[in-house]
């Protein structure tokens, strides 16, 4: 299934988008895509429900604006430098465990919004990842048991602006949790529609040109290892995100390092996960 | 006014404390303490609703538990190294701006639950702090105007894991997040109780022994300077978390370094925000 929200900003709906690519509005179900409803199988409620009642779900026009396809999360939890090409691109070591740093959720917007360069930036950069939508709380998870705590996988670009988070004193939360940083989506696709979510091409150009193009086999952890570690160190809940690091490509790797700018137009793409397009603008006031 | 929340975890209750100390239960107000309440004026709303209500307020027992007094936040936005002689200690460098990281929001307790030890921690670790709540939406903020975003402080333990934060891979987070490492309270005193955040004595005792303190007057960057700091690089929300920084006498500085132990009692103050109180207890399942 796949799971996606649909509306102005602020009040979006729940809806699915079937095998077809139509979208339906299931907002007669009753519950948002939050964390009530990972945490307590919404996902299979939601499936046996619609069993009865798809027919009389309303149609979506196609140009609807998508939202983030789950209410605000706990948290989103990233992982840096998972891919060993794009560590020696960024000039730092292959990291013995997975670096872990939080992005703010105040970032996060849908998957076709505009992405708007903050106030003095001039390093602003893209990251396609992969990201899991946890299914169900996590603490202390072993990595055989990783899979029964997520709910599903969706696309992530992790904007990140390079000054703000190397040049500036200390952590990178600087520059990773800047308003509109994180567009997710199109949607999340539940764990049955993903046959082995370490193994998935990615990729993202910038204007129509191929900057990254890779896979998740070349993870340095892997999804189950990436659950199982954070777990030692926080509880996961149910909609919490987690997005898997980047792959080679991004432009601080470029020669020379090449950042985006106002007009700008992102496209970005996970197999299985579908594509989303994000124009850049300037800040405005 | 003072803002208390009370019951069993999970199920608290907003309350106000009263200047003899008497806790009243203000549910029938009608909202908990949430990002709507201190966004929408809700502590100006319950004040004048006080003036009609206050008689028919039940009182709560002495001995209730206390919650942490608002509700889940969107972010924690924590400041580190923010008083000279504890970077000193720490042995960092005085930052020539603020350095931010996050705490995970599943860190949060009541003040006076029990601070737990995490599977595999040798460097659990005290911090007090002066903990800001936001009360207006902040966006590029000017210093001169950041007090009008301010709901009101309260006191924060920023229980940190040196080993997870310092010697693991990459950034802090992972000595920062974990669960019960954020006892927020006993209350949140609003602005006007607070004459002058930037000049409160605050302190922290280990099993009756003074370890902690000093005053904010020693602040490398001041509550407003912070303020709008970091709202340069991030919205902050209504009733979102900033903590300022913890003064000089942690585990970490002593000589030789000495850090929690199952049994140790937590005790922290600070002027005008009551006092907390933890007990120390190892992992189990």
């Amino acid at each position: 299934m796949k799971l996606i929200r649909f509306g102005a900003v602020g009040s979006e709906q729940p809806g699915v988008q079937l095998e077809d690519g139509t979208i339906i509005d299931v907002s007669a179900f009753g519950t948002d895509y939050n964390e009530e409803f990972f945490g307590n199988d919404g996902i299979g409620k939601l499936k046996a429900w619609l069993k009865d009642n798809q027919d009389s779900c309303p149609t979506v026009a196609d140009d609807v604006r998508l939202g983030v396809p789950l209410t605000r999360p706990s948290k989103i939890v990233c992982v840096g430098l998972n891919y060993a090409q794009h560590a020696a691109e960024a000039g730092m070591d292959i990291p013995k465990e997975p670096v872990l740093f939080f992005k703010s959720t105040t970032a996060l917007v849908g998957p076709n919004d505009d992405v708007i360069i903050p106030k003095n930036s001039e390093k602003s950069d893209w990251e396609v990842e992969l990201a899991i939508v946890i299914g169900k709380k996590a603490s202390y998870v072993e990595e055989a048991d990783a899979f029964d705590h997520i709910a599903g996988y969706v696309l992530h670009n992790d904007v990140s602006e390079r000054a703000f988070q190397i040049e500036k004193s200390g952590q990178w939360c600087k520059g990773k949790g800047c308003d509109t940083f994180a567009p997710v989506g199109p949607f999340i696709a539940t764990t049955d529609e993903i046959k082995d979510p370490n193994n998935l091409n990615l990729w993202l150009k910038i204007n129509g040109e191929m900057m990254q193009n890779s896979s998740t086999s070349d993870f340095i952890f892997n999804v189950q290892h990436v659950v199982s570690h954070i777990s030692q160190f926080m509880t996961l809940l149910p909609g919490d995100i987690i997005s898997t690091g980047t792959p080679f490509g991004v432009g601080l790797g470029l020669t020379p390092p090449t950042y985006l700018k106002p007009g700008d137009v992102m496209e970005l793409g996970i197999e299985g996960l579908g594509v989303s397009k994000q124009s850049v603008k300037a800040y405005k006031k």
